[in-house]
C-alpha cells in the first residue's frame, strides 16, 4: 500500500520543538524566523527530510507556513485547512487565516520596529521575498540564514536518494538531446547564456529520467543548468544517476557544488523568479552575473505532450479505467450491505489499481469522502475521520495513480440506495458544467479563464458554485498537478495542442454531500467543422461510468443527453475487453443508454 | 426622418482637397500629416466640422485615419470598411488595412529619417502619440500643429451650436450638484485638485444636461474642469447654456478660454490618457502642473444607472417595443407580397418610432441588410446598396431610440417565407447564446471576458462564431455605446449593478444571410436561490418576440425553451396594452408558447 491513514504527527510534539527553536534564533540573533511548508524545489509534496512545518507545529496540510516570533506562532492556513489545523497544533500555536491575513501586516503587528525577522533563502522564490519586502517595507529586517530548524532538528531524516531511472522513448516520445537542443535555441533566441533549473519536473523532463525521491510524485531532486549550447550541468547525488549512463553533454555533480557552479556563469543567466530559490539569485548577484528574469523554459514545452505522450496517456487511462471499473463494480456490491468505510473503499481502490501490475504510485492521497465529508473538498481520511458509507448517501472518490506511460487522476460521486431530488439536481448540474468543458471548442488564442464559466453557469443560474477551480494541468507520469495550463478565473495561459488538464466542476453543501465529477481531457486541433475556423478543442482521456442513477434526464439538453450515451458507448467499447465477471456485468449496466 | 440613404460624399472630391493639403504641409514645412476621424472627444458621431477625413478623401465610416505625404495618401480602415473604401476614395488615394498593418511602420516605410510629421493635439489622445512616438522612434519627427485640413477647408461648417436642455431629476435621478460633490469626494480621496472632462458624455451626464451638437448621441460639446470642492468651469458658447440657468458652482466660458484656464490650475490634475487630447497634457506639462494619469472620473458612476435611470430605460424600452411591434406585424404583412427594400423597412421603422412623439433621435444609423446584405455586420443601405427583401431569404434589422427617458438598441433577424434548416440551425445556436447571457448569473467579480464564452458556446460546437463582441455598454439617454462595460474577450471590468449592456450574438454567411439577436439588458443583484451566494444577474429590458419560425425547439434545452415561453408571455402582457388592431393580433399570435 502506498497510502496509509494514520497520523504521523501529534499536537504534543509541538511546544518542546518550539521552544528549542526559540532559543536558536535568540541565539543566532533573531526576533522572528518565517518556516515555509516548502522545499528548495517547491514542489506539493516534500521528502521527510524537508517536512519542517510538520515537525515543528505537527500540521501537515499541503500548503501553508509558520512565523515565529518570541511571542507568538502563526501558523497560516488557508480555508481548506481551518478545521485540521485546530485538531493538528497545539495551544502554543496561532492559526492565522490566510492570505485574508497576509505576512507582511501580521509581522508588523506583532513586532518592534528594526527586529530582525530571518529566512532559509533556499525555501523561498525571489517573488515571495519580494513581495514581503514590499510589504514590511524599512520597518523590519528581512536577513536570509542557513536554517534554524534544522538546528534543532536533531533526528531529521537523510535527504532522500533514490536512483533515477530513465524514461524511456517509447513514452518520452523526445530525445532528451533533442529536447535540450530545443530548449537552448529559446536561450539563444532570449539571448541568454544558460537558465537556472531549480524545478524536478523540469529536469526530469528535459533530461527523460524519474524518480523516487518524494512520495506521488516520480521526479529526481535536483537543480541544474541548461546552458544555451545545449549542455547540462546536473546537481544531486552522482550515484542517483547511474541509469542516465554517460552523456558527453552532461556533468553530474553533487548538489554541495551547485552554489560555485553558478558564480562561474556568465551573464545572462534565466532565472525564474516564480520558482528559483531567492539564495540561487543572491548568488548570481554576488558574483555580479546579469540575471534574466524569465519563465523556466521548459514549462511550457513539458506541458504540451507529444504523440508517444498522448498515446501513453491514453493507455495509462484506460488501464487505470479497468481498475476503477473493477471498484466500482465492487463498490455497488458490498456498499448497501452497510459497515463499508472510506478507508476501506480507499484501500480498495489502491487494491484495483496495484492489480494492473503497473501501478508506480498513487498520483496523490486519494480523497475517499462520505456524506459530508464529501463536502470537504480537499478531505483526506484518517483512522480519527473514518466513516462509515451510509444508505441514502453520496460518496466521492478523487484518486489517480501513477504509471510509466501516464499519470490519471479521476473523481465519481457515487450514492449508496436511493438519492434524492436535491442531490440529483446538484449531480445534473454539475455533470452539465463537465460536459460542457468536454465538448467546449473555441479559437486559437482562448485560455481557461474563458471558458470557466461553461463549467459554472448552470450551478450558477441555480444560485450554486464552487470554490475551487475547474481544472488543473497534469504531467506525464510526472506531477498531477503541474502548469501553466489550467481552466479558473485566474487562468491567462492560451490552451496549446498536447495540454492535459483535469475537468472537473463540482458541488459543496456543508454538512449534507459533496459532488465532483472529474475527468481527464487533452488539448488538440479540432477536427473541421462548420466555417472551418481555426479551432481547438479537448479529447477525452478518462473512460470510466459516471453514477447514471443521479441524472435527472429531464434537465438535460438533447446535446447533453447525446454526449452521455456516446461517453457511456465509448467507455464500454473501449474498457469491456478489460474487466471480466461481476465487473463487466456491472460495466454494461452502467453504461447503458439514459 | 433622421436617417437619410443618399451618398453625402463622391471620390471626385478627394485630389483637388489632397492637392491643396500636400501644398498646405509643404508651406508650413511638414512631410507627413494625420488626419483621424475623430474630433477632440473622440466620440463615435463627429459634426460636421469635424468630418475632416471624409471632406478630404470621401470616406465616410465611422472609424479609420489618413496619413498623407507629398507621395502616398493612406486611408487606414478596418475589416468592416475593406469594401466601402473602395468605392467611396479616388485612386489618389491608398487604402490601408488597419490594424494589420500599423501607423507607425507605415510612416517609417514611406518617409525618409528625419521627417517631420504634423498632428492636430487637439484630435489625439495622449496613449494615441506617446505609442506613436514609440513606433517611429528617433527616425522620424513628431510635431503637434495647427489642422492643415482646417487651413484649406474653405467651405467648412461652423462649429455646431446648438442649445443644451436639462435632463430633468425625474430621469436623471441625482442632483447634478449631489454628481459633482460625490465626484470631487473622489479626487480628494485621491490627493487631486481636479479633473479635466473632455467626453461629452461625461459632460453632460455630471451636468444632467443633454445637447443636439451631433447628430444620434444627445450630448453638448464641450470641456470641462472638475475641481476637487465640487466647483466646474465649463467652456463652450455660454449662449448654449441658458437652460442650466445660473449656479454659482458653475462657470461658463467660451471655449477658447480651456487652454487659459488649464495653465491656472494647481496640480495634480486627473487627465485620461486614452481619451483626453494630447494638447491639455502639453498646455499642463507647459505650465509645470503636476499631471495624474487617471481614468475620467465619471465614467464608471455614469456606468451604473440609478433607479430612476432603470425606471426610465424600462419605460422607453417598452414604448420602443410598442413601435418594434407595429413595425414587426408591418413587415410580415408586407414582406411576402414581394417589392419591400431594405430603405423602405427602415424608412417604415423610423416612422412607427416617430409614431411614439417621444423620439428625440434614432441612437444610431438603423442596420437595414437583407440576404447577403444582413452578413456585412457594420451594413449601412445606401440608395446605391438598397436591396429588395426577398422570399426565403433572411432579414436582419439593427435599430434604437433616443427618448428622454433612455437609449435603446435592439437586433432582430426574420424570415419572409419559409426558412432552410441552415437558417433555423444556425438562428437556434445564435439565440442559445442569446439566452445563456440573459440567464446569466455569477460572483460579483466577474467580468465579460469571462461570460462571453457563454455565447459562443453553441456556435462554437458546431465549428461558427462571430467576429464581434457579445455586448457593448449602453448610456442612458446618452450614446448607445459608453464603457466602461462590454461583454468580449478584452472585457476585464467587473459588472456593477445598474450597468446596461447589449446582448447581441450573431452569426454571418458571407454572401448568403446574416443573424442577430439582441436585447439590452441591466446587472441587478440576483435574487436568493440556492446557496444565497452574492451574486448577479441580467433584468432584460427589451421586450419584443423572436422570430418562433426561425427556433429549432428540438435543439432546445428544456430550460432554453422555458425562457423563450416565458420571455414572449411578459412581451405579451407588458405591450400588448400598448398596440391596436392587426399589430395587437400579430403580437398575440408571435408570442404563442412554442
Amino acid at each position: 500500500m502506498f497510502q496509509t491513514f494514520t497520523a504521523t504527527t501529534n499536537p504534543e510534539q509541538g511546544p518542546p520543538r518550539l521552544a528549542a527553536l526559540r532559543e536558536a534564533m535568540d541565539h543566532a540573533g533573531f526576533d522572528a524566523f518565517i518556516v515555509p511548508r516548502a522545499d528548495a524545489h517547491q514542489g506539493e509534496y516534500v521528502p521527510p527530510s524537508d517536512e519542517r512545518l510538520a515537525w515543528l507545529t505537527g500540521f501537515t496540510g499541503s500548503a501553508g507556513f509558520a512565523a515565529i516570533t518570541q511571542d507568538i506562532a502563526g501558523v497560516f492556513i488557508d480555508g481548506r485547512y481551518r478545521l485540521q489545523v485546530r485538531a493538528q497544533v497545539a495551544e502554543a500555536f496561532t492559526p492565522v487565516h490566510w492570505p485574508e491575513t497576509k505576512l507582511g501586516p501580521w509581522l508588523l503587528e506583532h513586532m518592534d520596529d528594526g527586529a530582525i525577522v530571518g529566512f532559509d533563502p533556499w525555501l523561498h522564490s525571489s517573488e515571495e521575498i519580494v513581495t514581503l519586502r514590499k510589504a514590511v517595507g524599512a520597518a523590519l529586517e528581512l536577513r536570509a540564514t542557513s536554517n534554524l530548524v534544522d538546528e534543532v532538528w536533531n533526528d531529521r531524516p537523510a535527504p532522500p536518494n533514490a536512483p533515477a531511472r530513465r524514461q524511456e522513448i517509447e513514452f518520452a516520445g523526445e530525445k532528451s538531446g533533442d529536447k535540450r537542443v530545443r530548449m537552448a535555441a529559446i536561450l539563444k533566441e532570449a539571448g541568454q547564456s544558460a537558465a537556472v533549473l531549480t524545478l524536478p519536473d523540469s529536469i526530469c523532463w528535459l533530461l527523460n529520467i524519474r524518480g523516487r525521491d518524494i512520495p506521488r510524485n516520480p521526479v529526481v531532486l535536483a537543480f541544474a543548468i541548461l546552458q544555451a549550447d545545449a549542455r547540462v550541468q546536473l546537481f544531486a547525488e552522482p550515484s542517483k544517476f547511474e541509469a542516465l549512463g554517460p552523456d558527453p553533454n552532461i556533468d553530474i555533480a553533487p548538489m554541495t557544488d551547485f552554489a560555485a557552479a553558478l558564480t562561474k556563469l556568465e551573464g545572462p543567466v534565466r532565472v525564474d523568479r516564480k520558482t528559483a530559490p531567492i539564495a540561487v539569485s543572491q548568488i548570481l548577484e554576488s558574483a555580479c552575473i546579469d540575471i534574466a528574469w524569465g519563465d523556466d523554459p521548459c514549462i511550457l514545452p513539458k506541458a504540451c505532450k507529444n504523440d508517444a505522450e498522448i498515446a501513453g496517456a491514453r493507455e495509462a487511462h484506460l488501464r487505470d479505467a479497468a481498475a476503477m471499473v473493477e471498484f466500482l463494480a465492487w463498490f455497488d456490491r458490498e456498499a448497501p450491505k452497510g459497515g463499508l468505510t472510506e478507508i476501506d473503499a480507499a484501500t480498495a481502490l489502491e487494491g484495483f489499481r496495484a492489480g494492473t501490475n503497473t501501478l508506480q504510485d498513487i498520483s496523490f492521497e486519494t480523497i475517499s469522502g462520505a456524506g459530508p465529508n464529501g463536502a470537504i473538498v480537499h478531505y483526506r481520511v484518517t483512522e480519527e475521520t473514518n466513516r462509515a458509507i451510509k444508505e441514502g448517501e453520496l460518496y466521492l472518490v478523487d484518486s489517480g495513480g501513477q504509471y510509466l506511460d501516464g499519470t490519471t487522476d479521476i473523481t465519481r460521486t457515487l450514492v449508496v440506495g436511493t438519492p434524492t431530488d436535491e442531490q440529483i439536481e446538484c449531480f445534473t448540474r454539475v455533470l452539465q458544467g463537465m460536459i460542457a468543458i468536454s465538448t467546449a471548442r473555441f479559437p486559437r488564442s482562448v485560455a481557461g479563464r474563458d471558458i470557466d464559466a461553461l463549467a459554472r453557469a448552470s450551478l450558477w443560474r441555480a444560485g450554486l458554485d464552487y470554490d475551487h477551480g475547474t481544472g488543473h494541468g497534469v504531467g506525464s507520469f510526472l506531477s498531477v498537478h503541474e502548469g501553466p495550463q489550467r481552466i479558473s478565473r485566474i487562468a491567462d495561459v492560451p490552451f496549446k495542442e498536447g495540454m492535459i488538464l483535469s475537468n472537473e466542476p463540482g458541488y459543496y453543501r456543508e454538512g449534507a454531500f459533496g459532488i465532483r465529477i472529474e475527468n481527464l481531457i487533452v488539448v488538440q486541433k479540432a477536427a473541421r467543422l462548420g466555417d472551418d475556423r481555426d479551432h481547438l478543442d479537448f479529447e477525452t482521456l478518462t473512460f470510466v461510468p459516471i453514477d447514471h442513477r443521479l441524472i435527472a434526464t429531464d434537465m438535460l439538453a438533447p446535446w447533453e443527453r447525446d454526449w452521455i450515451n456516446s461517453y457511456h458507448a465509448k467507455v464500454r467499447d473501449k474498457v469491456s475487453g478489460r474487466v471480466k465477471g461481476e465487473a463487466l456485468a456491472w460495466l454494461e449496466e452502467a453504461t447503458k443508454p439514459i
